[in-house]
């Protein structure tokens, strides 16, 4: 099977999940509109690489680590929700459907995107099946990957970027807003395996790395992808004046970045047990089209 | 010393943790804009709540668990933040100072709750001086009486009220929008001091009541309150037509309600070893003119 048609299978499996773990409740309209936002669909890459991260490190039963691999897409979503909101990017399209706000208020929106944070910490620090130890350092991750350290330190960077100092920048911006968050998940994934200090190191690296690769090649499909396959509006960055790799460095350079960044991930794990899924995973996220 | 004074000490306590543990960072309109909002003051009741729950069973040393109580005060926060944005209660004023969005902007607020959510969970998950399984549960109990089964669902139930059914959702609001949280906050001083369960419970039970009769008198207070000790303007419910107890039950059915909630708050908490400060916290809870 070809890494596209392994991680499309994997992404099915992951949504299974996702659709055993949507919480339900009242009042209804909040928990629809959570709902709405992840069954969305998306590659479900984070906890794809939270599970691929772990059995690199020769973790065998995955089906134990599941509700925490959702929970990263919880978060994500959430992200997305906010994102999406007018006071923010304002997009009215996410994956070909109307955004969450468009469908269900902003109000409604906000809560959503709140409501699935705090449900993503719920669902870690329930679970009954691992040491709370792990689960404590799987939160800890979470929390500062996805935090004022990690994701929301980036978008506010990116909404409040400085064109005039526009290397420093862009690479502050990527870094914090996409790629460690994805760290994050190639950490829990081997914190959750039992890793050595030196495999959770590999796959931290390696996680920065394919970050900062996944983003810059989101940027150059914001360039010139189709936007029927993306399911979204092209240029749109450059409509809004957003820092991008290819705005600053050029389409050409940038697809060369992306591709170094995808190199120096691959030479980090070459120590582990079974790097071979995570190696196809890295030349992927750069020859994506969607 | 009474009560009030009591509370205002133990208010500038939290506070000198609360600056010890603000944190700093890029960019620095975000981790401002958290900064300014965790600043701006109030009762500080929560963590208040969080450190004489423990002691009411006999824990001596708090300072060990002070980090904890900051951590209800930085979701507290958040809540605020995400409250008065445009799209939600759409409030100018908080404590006598313009809101978050007035000063930042509303990308910058949306983000700040967000950031001070997930690092609430971060301070907790990385402290190093209590056992992992306490903490762990200090994150279930936060993230479920604040999530989707606690605040955000009643703040959610709160705009989506219909007025037909009142009765049913005033409780349902009142419940979920703010004593869930402060149930939590009992319960999480329970834990922290390794309470029995029968201490856990009566402290739970406590917390709900109190809760309850907390968001009563607040309702009361914004029918008859004094504009200039509150920092805001009164009559607002009324205004935006929300669903408060005076407006379902009428003012002095209100108060006697907010009275019974009391007294059976009281009746919980006789059995534990040192109640009578929270005896006194849950009757100033309706006494109080702020």
């Amino acid at each position: 099977m070809d890494i596209k048609s392994y991680l499309k299978k994997q992404a099915e499996l992951i949504n299974s999940h996702i659709e055993r773990l949507i919480p339900s409740g009242t009042p209804e309209k909040l928990f629809d509109a959570m709902a709405y936002s992840l069954k969305a669909g998306g590659k479900r890459i984070r906890p794809v690489l939270i599970l691929e991260s772990a059995k690199a490190v020769g973790k065998e039963d995955v089906e134990e680590i599941m509700d925490i691999a959702v929970a990263s897409e919880f978060i994500h979503t959430y992200s997305l929700i906010h994102d999406d909101l007018p006071a923010m990017d304002d997009d009215d399209l996410r994956r070909g459907k109307p955004t969450c706000h468009k469908v269900y208020g902003e109000a409604i929106a906000i809560l959503a995107g709140d409501g699935l944070q705090s449900y993503a910490f719920e669902l870690i620090s329930k679970n009954n099946r691992l040491p709370s130890d792990k689960l404590l350092k799987v939160i800890y991750l979470l929390a500062h990957g996805t935090g004022i350290y990690g994701m929301v330190g980036g978008q506010a960077a990116d909404i409040l970027h400085e064109k005039e100092n526009s290397f420093d920048d862009i690479h502050f911006i990527h870094t914090h807003k996409t790629a460690k968050f994805i760290q994050s998940c190639c950490q829990i994934g081997a914190v959750l395996a039992g890793a050595s200090q030196e495999e959770e190191k590999a796959l931290k690296n390696y996680g920065l790395y394919i970050g900062l690769a996944f983003q810059i090649q989101d940027d150059i499909l914001d360039e010139i992808g189709d936007e029927e396959k993306l399911g979204k509006k092209t240029k749109k960055d450059r409509e809004k004046n957003k820092l991008t790799y290819p705005a600053v460095y050029g389409l050409e350079n940038s697809k060369k970045m992306a591709q170094e960044y995808v190199e120096k991930a691959v030479n980090e794990i070459k120590i582990l047990r079974s790097p071979e899924i995570l190696i196809q995973i890295a030349q992927y996220i750069i020859n994506r089209e969607v």
